[in-house]
């Protein structure tokens, strides 16, 4: 039996694979305990409420990504700086010790990189972009993970040389939930094309986001676009504005990574501004610790 | 008896002064009443109870600016379309009919202005402006009114002719109370200058506010800077993106209109850009207000 559990423990979730010898996904099982949710001490008894049962099922390795491994989770496991590709993270584990009984289980470090004295973070993505080049076979390019805190990976022969985070996902939902804007915008309205693109324009002047947000207060004030399309003009122009600041990046080729709802509006808006990507989802977080257990058990 | 009645009635605060024939402030009252205050139909109640006793002393004008004229405000006074100077803003007054016994009351109207098919507004800054037109003597030039929603107006021949709206009170508010930068912020730290200029430098960057704000997060996560500084570091990346999209009217000459507080923080970004500026406050309102009562009385 060489099956190992393959965990994705963010913030808000967690998500668990039991994953055979040859990388196929045998069972899934998500959960709503993200770290949040979870009192200091408690991340063991969570573990085998979730996952305890496939314990028989496996080898008994377990290997964690995300939010469990910040200072707030299960352990600190401690950056790994960029450069950084397989081999260094592999190599800097955090084993959970003593673990649950039976198990070995480790913690997969995050990324950390620097500009101009100003560190920049990742943890979990770095996972999913291992297992995107595994899937995709690429050594090089731009792979980019939307989110909450989205981020754009730069990776040359196989190792993620830097990296930047874009509250993209957070700013909309500020200016949706609490912002003058959220007595206009229709947050929950079903997505409407046109509108994004319109938003997703008038993101590229030269203005910057805190004029042309306020764009979506005028045209609500002069009747020129009702609350439904209004919700997605605005996500048009925070990923607008993303796209902006990654410049050439942004129309060249990426690889998307993330859920069908966003890399479907990343996809539309990379293709509007003469890029092209190709998409993956959580297939890529599975893909890249299945890759990280190949290494262990060669060790 | 020619003193008049000038009111700034906001969206959170109302403000009051008995102006003389030649300008000068007689009394100044301020108020907690701001439009969100007040229940529809109550404008004539609250104006009576704060001014009513300023009857006998005046010549029974008054001339209110700010949000009062707005669809939420005692009564709407429609936009001014720039270019707009003096006579346009003047000739648009929208009289309160019937006004409260013994007065003759009038809304000033707001300005708008569009661009490519986008409009801006403001309410209440194009008295500001003219009042500060009047004080300086200036019929040209960039003026700059920092606030929740920053103006940035162009003035030529004595006329507005354009500007943008920029909403960096209301992100720095959003960014410090409801973003995960809000655990690691003091939002009401006192003032720390060098960390204001790094925020400021920071932002001129290529990245964009989404990219930047995020530092605000590692720079704590990494112990590079405090609580309490990041407050400032904070408001000197959102100011200083706000000078950025404003690029070479940044680095001109330019009259700042606002509160000490802000039109500081404002004065010293745009000397370490290498700009100039003067800095003026209420004052600005009062001698608009009384420059279009002047107009009144000769009609």
């Amino acid at each position: 039996m060489s099956a190992f559990v393959a965990v994705d423990w963010g913030t808000s979730s967690l998500r668990g694979a039991l994953i055979a010898a040859n990388g196929q996904v045998i069972e899934e099982r998500p959960f709503g305990r993200g770290i949040m949710t979870v009192a200091p001490g408690g991340f063991p008894a969570v573990f085998e409420e979730c996952f305890g049962d496939w314990l028989p099922k496996s080898n008994g390795l377990c290997l964690v990504s995300g939010m469990a491994g910040s200072r707030q989770g299960w352990m600190e496991a401690p950056y790994c700086a960029c450069p950084a590709g397989f081999g260094e993270v592999a190599g800097k584990l955090a084993w959970i010790d003593p673990a649950p009984t039976g198990w070995r289980v480790a913690l997969v470090p995050g990324l950390s990189c620097e500009e101009a004295f100003v560190p920049d973070v990742m943890r979990g993505e770095e996972v999913q972009i291992f297992g995107a080049m595994r899937i995709t076979g690429l050594r090089d390019g731009s792979f980019v993970l939307p989110g909450t805190h989205s981020k754009w990976a730069t990776v040359q022969d196989g190792r993620i040389t830097g990296f930047k985070s874009f509250m993209t996902g957070e700013f909309y939902a500020l200016l949706s939930q609490h912002s003058i804007l959220s007595k206009t915008v229709a947050a929950d309205a079903p997505f409407d094309e046109a509108a994004f693109a319109q938003g997703l324009a008038h993101a590229q002047g030269d203005a910057g986001l805190l004029h042309h947000a306020f764009s979506a207060r005028t045209l609500s004030l002069f009747g020129r676009m009702e609350a439904a399309p209004l919700a997605s003009y605005l996500s048009g122009l925070v990923i607008g504005e993303e796209l902006r600041a990654n410049g050439k990046s942004a129309r060249g080729d990426v690889v998307l990574i993330g859920s069908a709802n966003l890399t479907r509006r990343y996809g539309q808006a990379i293709t509007l501004q003469g890029g092209t990507h190709r998409a993956l989802g959580s297939e890529a977080t599975w893909a890249g610790l299945a890759a990280l257990a190949d290494v262990i058990s060669k060790e």
